[in-house]
């Protein structure tokens, strides 16, 4: 059977419009579906807000006890379920869940090392079994960006990561398609110009692409997560805007 | 089968101690359960440091959109998922939920009388069939007090509605023990002797207590809940405080 796995972060859940959009198409797809979603620049909002100030280190957050409150807050509570309701509108049975939920999702602390990112979790196990009943049920997960650490706590984790774990978790039940969903309508060779979506990236053409810098910066991990994913039995890795959901628009991101 | 339905309110949720050991009581009960919580001191506090007015009427409070966000983090996000990961680490299954979450409880927005509470929810519906089946195969439900509104939004409910509600809904296939739980050892027959617990309540007790001006304050529309809740199936209702859970202490409140 095949299943879907929807990732949307950046921009999108910060415009109401555009999440409005991303979640019609999402609802439209056809079969088995997941929702992962980030939700930092609320997180970042809310801190600002509160007085908490943003630490970032190689583009992750570094997480206090303070901002793990926030990020509970708002990846836990109000980014999930706004998605949540607003699915359920569109017809959809929709499920928030942290990885404490059910348990099915858990983590542990990173170690700290030159970094300490204070509660952020690297993910130890994904334990599908405890969603699969639901989805078959016609049940749509909603995942936040949060993994449990087996005793007692949350910890931030990268949407990315979550997205990427859960479908190689569902790889071993389930035909995957992964889709990252963001602002662009795909990779872009050139950074400036939206029309220069680069249509399939493999491992090969990710290395010269990199060794020629038309990739860098903060797509490179991305392209590094999809091919683990792909390595680790998922079908199909798609990188596109909203447009590009369900649709072979976007970058594909396949092994050959 | 039994079903214990616990709300957990007031003070508890705001001292990590007694939380802790509401929670190990709750988790020490033998078969299905599930756990109602509250939240609005915890949403007062956050209002405050974002410098939004808190209002009540009547008790009860008044939901604008920016305290329809900060309820949606904290009853949604916040207390709701430490609850659950807590519980989780107490070997308990549990998952969170807000009434959009797999659309099991709905409501409508009260019209705008005297009062306009804005998103502040009465329930219409509580479709238990979807927690049935979680619940047979040894998940605990954990409710954040809000609603769905049947159109992508959340309300804003009272948590002892939620409770009295769910507690209802399930008496058709459960003999439902509905336990409030908070501060004191039980309904006070006077409010500063925590000795004078009033161990059993019935209609024509309180009819008596309330014209004695015994019962008062918060507590009459607390015990017409109960009354209704009886009325309406549920076995056996209990007021009482963290030790009382699960045994026979605090006040019964029963129709004969």
């Amino acid at each position: 059977m095949k299943l879907d796995v929807v990732k949307v972060g950046g921009a999108i859940l910060e415009d109401e419009a555009a999440l409005a959009a991303m979640l019609a198409r999402f609802a439209s797809l056809q079969g088995a579906r997941v929702l992962v979603h980030g939700g930092g620049r609320s997180a970042t909002a809310l801190a600002s807000r509160l007085g908490v100030e943003t630490r970032m280190a190689e583009g992750r957050r570094i997480t206090d006890a303070p901002m793990l409150e926030i990020v509970t807050m708002v990846y836990g509570g109000l980014v999930n379920k706004r998605a949540v309701a607003a699915l359920q509108a569109l017809g959809i049975n929709a499920l928030g869940l942290t990885g404490a939920d059910l348990g099915y999702m858990r983590g542990h602390r990173r170690p700290a090392g030159k970094i300490d990112y204070g509660f952020v979790g690297d993910v130890d196990s994904v334990d599908i079994s405890k969603l699969e009943s639901l989805i078959a049920s016609g049940v749509v997960p909603v995942l936040a960006p949060l993994v449990y650490d087996g005793s007692g706590g949350l910890l931030n984790t990268n949407a990315d990561t979550i997205a990427s774990k859960a479908a190689v978790a569902f790889a071993g039940r389930f035909e995957v398609c992964l889709t990252f969903c963001f602002e662009a309508p795909g990779v872009l060779a050139d950074p400036s110009d939206k029309g220069s979506v680069i249509p399939h990236i493999t491992p090969s053409i990710f290395e010269s692409f990199k060794a020629e810098g038309i990739i860098s910066g903060g797509m490179i991990p991305k392209l590094d997560n999809a091919f683990d994913a792909l390595r680790a039995g998922v079908k199909q890795v798609r990188i596109t805007d909203i447009a590009g959901i369900g649709s072979d628009g976007g970058t594909l991101v396949t092994l050959e």
